[in-house]
């Protein structure tokens, strides 16, 4: 195919905070002409399917501010600066569910919303739990919760899990548990 | 459980643009302690799989400036204004392929960014299609891809396909196709 690259021809930095950068830049289509972009520059995340012994999967319900309700998701949480993703896999599966595992599967990785986040998220499976306590972050509460995993895929197929990550970590877990990688 | 709902205390607004807005709020959490959250408001979108009746889905490729790369996707875009979900499926499909479609099934919706965004995504399979010209936005440089549904269905799961609601929408896709609707 012909190239469709656009490129940075000028950015205004609009607000720089805890979570997210936003900036407006002005690109360079493929065509030569020029368009406006709003971006939110995030440092990316995790996500976590751990999957007990017993075949069920541990997630966290918590309440989300913009959703406005609770949602049932995967542990999952931002990558520090300079962390790797499976450290940072790792750290956020001990702190929100207090396990530790002893196999992780790397399932790839997403970006949420390509259209004006920069964000990714890295998908992981994580088995042979071993249980401990959790510790949150100060200011998050959840609530853990184990389902059954054919109800999980089930769930998250018909639209009862509505947490995009969670779906895709889910999809792809089901597909490496049913099919093992076979790229 | 216990309810741990996050109300505002305080909002104020960053930025708001044409595609996005920003807030920073500050919340009273369920300790009654206060937080701050920053929060992109996004007035939703749709994502339309669609599948003709050879058992291919026709995906669009094109460049993600915030990804920096070129990604293949379902056909999608942003609702407009009191625009309802399928109205909006109707039209990206129609603007994205030129295609329009005889069978919707309601995929349900997911929350791509549940953390700061307060977009929803409405997924929708799309089938019976016939074909026409596509005529995209301006300054919206796409390319038409076929794909077998069942080499997609692997591009997702391995992580070939990396947009998320892409990701979600052919999960839900393939589960309805092969199981029908269950719930």
């Amino acid at each position: 195919m012909g190239s469709f690259d656009e490129t940075m021809v000028e950015r205004k930095e609009i607000y720089s905070g805890k979570i997210l950068r936003l900036c407006c830049d002005r690109v360079r289509l493929c065509d030569g002409s020029t368009a406006a972009r709003e971006i939110v520059e995030h440092g990316g995340a995790v996500c976590v399917l751990p999957v007990t012994e017993k075949g069920r999967a541990l997630l966290v319900r918590q309440f989300r501010y913009p959703a406005g309700t609770e949602l049932l998701e995967a542990p999952a949480g931002r990558l520090e600066k300079g962390e790797n993703p499976l450290s940072a896999a790792k750290r956020e599966l001990l702190e929100e569910t207090g396990c530790v595992a002893e196999n992780w599967t790397d399932l790839g990785f997403i970006y949420p919303t390509a259209g004006y986040s920069t964000e990714r998220i890295y998908l992981y499976l994580a088995c042979g739990l071993q249980r401990g306590e959790a510790c949150p972050d100060e200011g998050e509460f959840l609530e853990l919760e184990e389902i059954e995993l054919e109800k999980l895929f089930k769930m998250a197929a018909v639209g009862e899990i509505t947490d995009g990550k969670t779906v895709c970590a889910v999809f792809r877990g089901k597909e490496f548990l049913q099919n093992g990688r076979n790229k």
